[in-house]
């Protein structure tokens, strides 16, 4: 720990190498992704998840497009980039980084289209590199500013995946775990296995072991009997996309969690960096929710688990209203009782420098 | 449908045969029982399970061992039937049918004992095909209490398996669905697939799909997802033990469900026989509950979904406190918002005249 969940290999010319989430825990293998099909196929199959490092994605995979680009007329390349923005744009809808790190890496190489494509594409390289960059940083302020949250004693339920393995390289809801473990707080972690796709079992223990943090796997279906025997005295999660005013898309779930936490009279809080905040959008209801195959549902690790022909429905998201989230944990410090003019607050100024495509 | 879940094959020297319900729904296969360390085995690694169908087991496996006993000095015949009794008791905790087929059983011997251990014989014969029979015809006129309840165009979310795989044949709640069904209603099921043995996707999507029955598998976490969509208006599960006061014991993730029931105002329905209440029980506190193995967690169908090393915790059930309990259904009637009075009262005078080990 930590581990380079997603990097960049080998300068303007390289390639993305990423850890295939989809093999661990049984196997740790490194995938190089080399063409804009390739990380469209990385993203859609899960070898790489996780919010912020879909941000980081997006800007490789937009770097990757750059790449196949052949013309040196600034405008045709900017409509060559533009068709990679589309088809990554396509893979996954909720994680509104993904389309963050899209328009990051558009409005780069729309600035320097005067200046030619050999400084566009050495802008849109440095871009990437301080999206990646940006994000190691981010990830350690929302850690020290979380850790503040984190007592002697806590016990704290996690939902789905929000460590390392969501991030470059440190995490979110994790790495508020893990800066608390270094300040030297005693804690236990109950971790929910987060079916379909079982990132808390296969990912977020694994994280936790890695940092000697003790954690105890559940089923999805004990987070309440666990909170009912007071075995959790907190919630703590990450996030796909933050509204306006609050409200919270995260994995399937985690509404679930919210509301439990809520009847047990126990805090609920989220961990995100701004990039996952769409201010463009004013409350959950619009945020858009990815439904996946029912294929992920009837069937784990590629063993069938319910009779042929059985229908099965399967959003890979829900949103938790404000309402129910204690506090959002952010680089810039934590919004407590989260509403719309609490998030606008806590931004300052920025709100109105946002890109296109969400994010602040 | 229905199929018949646990058998008895041949007459007073015969054994006990059921489907291995381990094995569904890949392949549908019969064992034989033909000791008490087999039915113990069977229970144990849940090739039988559900309340009333426990109820059975219990009853058959006394049977098996009164079949092993060699004395015919009734006292010692009784004594050796305790032992067998002990053995089948000591093999699952919390479901109270176990109990209530063991006590009956015993009883029974009891009753006859001054008549030798020939007549012992014979009416521990005739009280294991009554206890089966009985359940034929409870759980059939649960089906019908209950299916007054559904309605044309009702979504109705199930957790876990209540159907004719947990009975002798029929089932507790989705017997109220199939009535239903015979009744010509037009409704659909949610099946939650129960983790961490999967008896929703594996067991009850099989039974409402040979029904009939349009029935949609979800994961476990999406249940609060799926209420907040307003994809269901009505949840019904079924119980392993029911205290006196009306708080329910039943597969672990039904707690949840009905705390999310609640906070979406669906009603929350369970189906049960009366040998599923255990009025020795003053409160859902003193049911005991069972704790299986961390294998469980840490695997699906045999395959490892966490690293080595990782711990986990697994109780097989949990407490709905009856206060999030809209009704239960009985073969006596529906008894709304249950608490002690309305319990006592839905049962009469049968409350007194209950054996010992719970059950009326």
């Amino acid at each position: 720990m930590p581990v380079e969940t997603i990097e960049w290999v080998g300068g303007m010319r390289g390639h993305a190498r990423m850890v295939d989430q989809r093999e661990l825990p049984g196997r740790f293998v490194r995938i190089n992704c080399r063409t804009v099909a390739d990380m469209v196929r990385a993203i859609r199959t899960l070898a790489v998840r996780g919010a912020p490092a879909l941000g980081i994605a997006a800007a490789f995979g937009m770097l990757l497009g750059a790449k196949g680009i052949r013309t040196r007329k600034p405008k045709e390349f900017l409509r060559e980039l533009g068709k990679a923005r589309e088809e990554i744009g396509r893979s996954r809808p909720t994680a509104v980084n993904l389309f963050w790190g899209l328009a990051r890496m558009e409005a780069t190489a729309k600035r320097e289209a005067e200046n030619g494509t050999a400084r566009m594409r050495r802008a849109l390289f440095e871009e990437a590199m301080l999206i990646r960059d940006e994000d190691k940083v981010t990830t350690r302020r929302i850690g020290r500013n979380g850790a503040r949250l984190i007592r002697n004693g806590d016990s704290i339920l996690t939902h789905c995946n929000a460590g390392g393995l969501a991030t470059a390289d440190y995490g979110t809801a994790l790495g508020v775990l893990f800066r608390a473990k270094e300040e030297g707080k005693k804690f236990e972690v109950y971790v929910d296995e987060t079916r379909p796709l079982l990132q808390g079992a296969r990912l977020t223990t694994w994280e936790l072991k890695e940092a000697g943090i003790r954690a105890t796997l559940i089923c999805d279906n004990m987070a309440g009997a666990v909170m009912k025997a007071r075995r959790v005295n907190k919630v703590l999660v990450g996030a796909d996309r933050i509204a306006a005013n609050g409200d919270v898309a995260n994995k399937i779930g985690t509404y679930s969690v919210a509301q439990l936490a809520r009847a047990h009279g126990i805090p609920f809080y989220v961990a995100a960096p701004a990039s996952t905040f769409d201010l463009t959008i004013r409350d959950g209801r619009a945020i858009p929710i990815e439904e996946r195959s029912a294929e992920e549902v009837t069937t784990v690790l590629g063993r069938r688990i319910a009779p042929k022909g059985v229908e099965a429905y399967n959003p890979a998201f829900d949103v938790t209203p404000r309402r129910l989230v204690t506090a959002i944990i952010t680089e810039c410090g934590v919004i407590e009782r989260p509403n719309r003019e609490r998030v606008r607050r806590h931004f300052g100024g920025q709100a109105k420098k946002r890109v296109r495509g969400g994010g602040i």
